[in-house]
């Protein structure tokens, strides 16, 4: 089955300025359906376009399936179909032979910025950098499908 | 915006009986999500898969998205996320330089048979065949989708 694995960090935040990083990618992400066991995902960047279910997380795994899509079907989607809606900016780090995507959330998340590492395998070991923080992965309220639904800005404890 | 323009119509069974065709081809489809508004399709014949987002129609036309997909990836939707789903037997006929599909149904809509012409416009105009019967262009019970929920079987005026 096709599969993402997958953990979460937050970042420290002091740390990662200092980190030296290209320009981010603006995302603009929206779902065509979130409930607890599936979300239908449109998600458009600066020069391409996703469609992508996703299937209920056990540890660090969750059934993915993506197809690209061209973007005017995109633009469509988001502004005639979706039902929830976030934007952040993406940043890639190259980090000891692994690559840590790092979000900046936009809008009501303004404010949160999560890591997330892609591994072959739940034991794949890795080293960690010197700006991640406490890992999060399997936290719901970190899911983007949550964020579009209860964002950070309404979080009690921060 | 991408869109379908369809009309759909009953046929005459016994008229029917007696059209020449060629082997049928089994679809068998799901729904990961049926609402008014929209609906998200697995579809799987059998030798190619789609995924499939359509929109609310107005009269004969209907916003669609339709991407192809692996076939084992659908058989995975179907098994893992599907909602709703039923089978048919397609043919498609050739009747004066126009395609008509004709949709055998099977399980809980046995009986049930439709055909469907796609259009370039709402007001082309095409010749129909004498094995087709009464209109039934936008009545909702006749939406597969809807077939899922409430299968032909169920209908007291059938």
């Amino acid at each position: 089955m096709a599969q993402e694995i997958e953990r979460k960090f937050l970042i420290n935040k002091k740390e990662w300025q200092n980190v030296e990083k290209s320009q981010g990618n603006l995302y603009r992400q929206g779902y065509l359906l979130t409930d607890p066991n599936k979300t239908i995902r449109v998600r458009q960047t600066t020069e391409k376009a996703f469609l992508t279910i996703k299937g209920l997380s056990i540890g660090a795994t969750r059934p993915e399936y993506e197809y690209e899509i061209p973007m005017e079907d995109a633009k469509e989607l988001l502004d005639n179909f979706s039902v929830s809606e976030l934007s952040k900016i993406r940043y890639e780090i190259v980090y000891e032979n692994k690559i840590w995507e790092v979000d900046e959330f936009l809008g009501d998340n303004t404010g949160l910025i999560v890591a997330e590492i892609e591994l072959e395998s739940e034991d794949e070991t890795f080293n960690i950098p010197s700006w991640i923080d406490v890992e999060v992965t399997g936290e719901d309220k970190y899911y983007n499908s949550n964020l579009t639904i209860e964002p950070y800005k309404n979080w009690r404890n921060k």
